[in-house]
């Protein structure tokens, strides 16, 4: 497809969807918005950040205003390799490419590893911009269909035994907007495909510091490297969710024959990610602040999720379901009966409330019956009042 | 050309070149380097910086550490258009879209204008990350050769005689690595042939502002407004080479058919430039420090670059030619007789001199026998220094 023809047909999509409005809206007054995917600014750790900034201009001021190195600083990818460590990922510096949010990261290895028709499986539901990045490099997308334990693998097996494919993209951990996360057997099960298809995994993982309760799985990244399936997995990961986003700052773990690639490209497409940025990310990690503070987030999170699933199941059971989020920033959820959220947004902005329509996470098949509610940003008396709201206009 | 092939092309390119042994010597002590595209950190406006950076988290935590708009802050962009109005720039804030630097804006012009095989024309020589963005977007690059007032635009004329093309990209003033500034006839000449032939220019100015004299030129972009043929045009600059490199931060001005596919790409790119960045650059602006530090800027390369030029002339001149640059950061030079830049570089790595060798900024029939030599960041007791290795490798 051509790239004219490609952004016709995503401007149409847009135009069309009611993100525009949603956007518009949300910044009213009395609109009470559960539809951002930003996380909540109140939280943000802004002594940490303070100090980190005051470290960064006063003690190296030239290195965070002066250009640097493309793949990045290399104190901050030793950082970030500490940081893996906490997560169960055992990966050196020299594998690690600092990008302008995890965003970046998706584009810069969709440009790398894509070429046009080839095929790329995502979930159903997805994450909007990871299509968007997919859709430039001109993959051809396809999906299996996901549940409360994540992308459906079965599904997986059975495409691939007719279908030759690039590679699959999920979020594994709390996804957006699903909120769900792919169980132990199934990440076994899919990291064993990869070797035997030979297909890549993009794993992009946001939100796995953001769980509710003790149950952690290991990560793809780490399983393939067990297995010795390392160079099939490329881990992607951000600060944006966990400190700022504002600042800009992700990263990407690459498998070798990736890495070159990769950083070529992103010398064309920005030469490197903000050094202001990255050197008071730098400060920031080294205050180690950043324990306590995923734990607060991580804390305030959980008593939103809870409020908000408490009272959408107290007003609105009988008519939508969802499972209750066990981390990350987002309930999903869906009608019990046929029903179009995308028209029905438009009686509850009329009420003063807005989410986003299932419709747009999908790659296709969409289900209109869909909704995806955010609870980082609204407050208790918010999500009271946004709910008691809903239920008026059904 | 696949994407595989493109990379394994231009990683050939870079590993067979000095480029990489260029960064590595460059760090040595005893090596004196002329190869940095760098601006001088010993010029950076430090307390400004300081000042804005403190107003920023002071003034605007949220904003500064938050998520922003794709396109940028709207008041950074208003400050945007007072800049541009300074250089004879007529333009809106709607208009523009803040960038990771001006080498985000080519990457994502070139990937919403170009389609595989389109033909874009550079000048010979050009500036290297700009074939890089080309070569991503599939673009078939043709050159037309340049001199002492920029791109020969009759060249093109004759060009466009026989062949379709999408586009011109150029550097018109100081170019990187020509130095050569395009005359006020061949302005004209281009906008008119850009009408004529349907295609776009991509007006790239990152060195505008360092003039040493004082002449000055209209944009591309005005003269295409004021002849009806804005929608030509798309102007790309950047606050790297006049505040910091570091804060990646630039700008394009887009016509309207261009400006929401570029948003779009952008979206999928890295969703905004960073917003610490963007906050502290509007700080900076209000403070309205810009001005001297572009003109102490400004002296400063005038009297290195004028140094460069006369021990040049003094100790080489018998061997080598070159115009003396008249701004920007760049001396580009050629042997009078049949040399080869690249072998040399050998030798004067030897003595400690590094530059960089003529040949990678041509897209095609490279002229071996030039070099470019920066005199941005080199003190002038280097300079002598460089200057007197240079000749005793001859």
């Amino acid at each position: 497809m051509s790239i004219e023809a490609l952004l016709a047909q995503r401007m149409a999509r847009l135009k069309s969807s009611a993100i525009r409005e949603l956007l518009k809206h949300s910044k009213m007054d009395r609109v009470i918005s559960l539809a951002g995917g930003i996380p909540s600014d109140a939280l943000f750790d802004f002594e940490g950040l303070n100090q980190a900034t005051q470290l960064a201009i006063t003690e190296q001021p030239k290195s965070a205003f002066q250009y640097g190195l493309t793949e990045g600083s290399p104190l901050l990818r030793e950082r970030i390799v500490a940081l893996c460590a906490l997560r169960g990922l055992k990966t050196h510096a020299d594998e690690i490419v600092v990008t302008a949010g995890s965003q970046q990261a998706l584009d810069l290895v969709m440009r790398a590893t894509v070429n046009p028709q080839d095929i790329f499986v995502v979930e159903r539901p997805t994450y909007l911009a990871a299509l968007q990045t997919l859709e430039l490099a001109e993959a051809r997308i396809m999906s299996v269909s996901s549940d409360e334990n994540g992308m459906v693998v079965d599904e997986l097996a059975t495409l691939l035994e007719t279908q030759r494919i690039k590679g699959v993209y999920l979020v594994p951990n709390f996804g957006n907007p699903s909120g769900a996360t792919l169980s132990a057997a199934r990440r076994k099960q899919l990291v064993e495909l990869a070797a035997r298809y030979d297909f890549i995994i993009v794993e992009d993982d946001p939100y796995g510091e953001l769980r509710f309760t003790d149950e952690r799985h290991a990560t793809l990244y780490q399983l393939a490297k067990e297995a010795g399936y390392a160079d099939r997995v490329i881990y992607t990961s951000s600060f944006s969710k966990i400190l700022a986003p504002g600042l800009r700052l992700g990263w990407a773990i690459l498998p070798e024959w990736l890495l070159h690639k990769v950083a070529i490209i992103k010398q064309a497409a920005d030469l490197h990610a903000s050094s202001l940025s990255q050197t008071i990310a730098e400060y920031y990690l080294g205050l180690n602040r950043l324990p306590a503070q995923i734990e607060k987030i991580r804390q305030a999170y959980k008593v939103k999720g809870e409020l908000l699933s408490s009272l959408m199941e107290k007003e609105l059971g009988g008519v939508i379901t969802f499972n209750q989020p066990k981390g990350g920033m987002f309930l999903w959820a869906r009608f019990r009966q046929e029903f179009n959220t995308t028209d029905w947004l438009q009686k509850t902005l009329e009420q003063g409330v807005v989410f986003v329509p299932g419709e747009f996470f999908f790659a296709e098949k969409p289900d209109y019956s869909t909704l995806r509610l955010s609870f980082a940003t609204a407050t208790e008396e918010q999500m009271h009042e946004a709910v008691t709201r809903l239920r008026r206009t059904l």
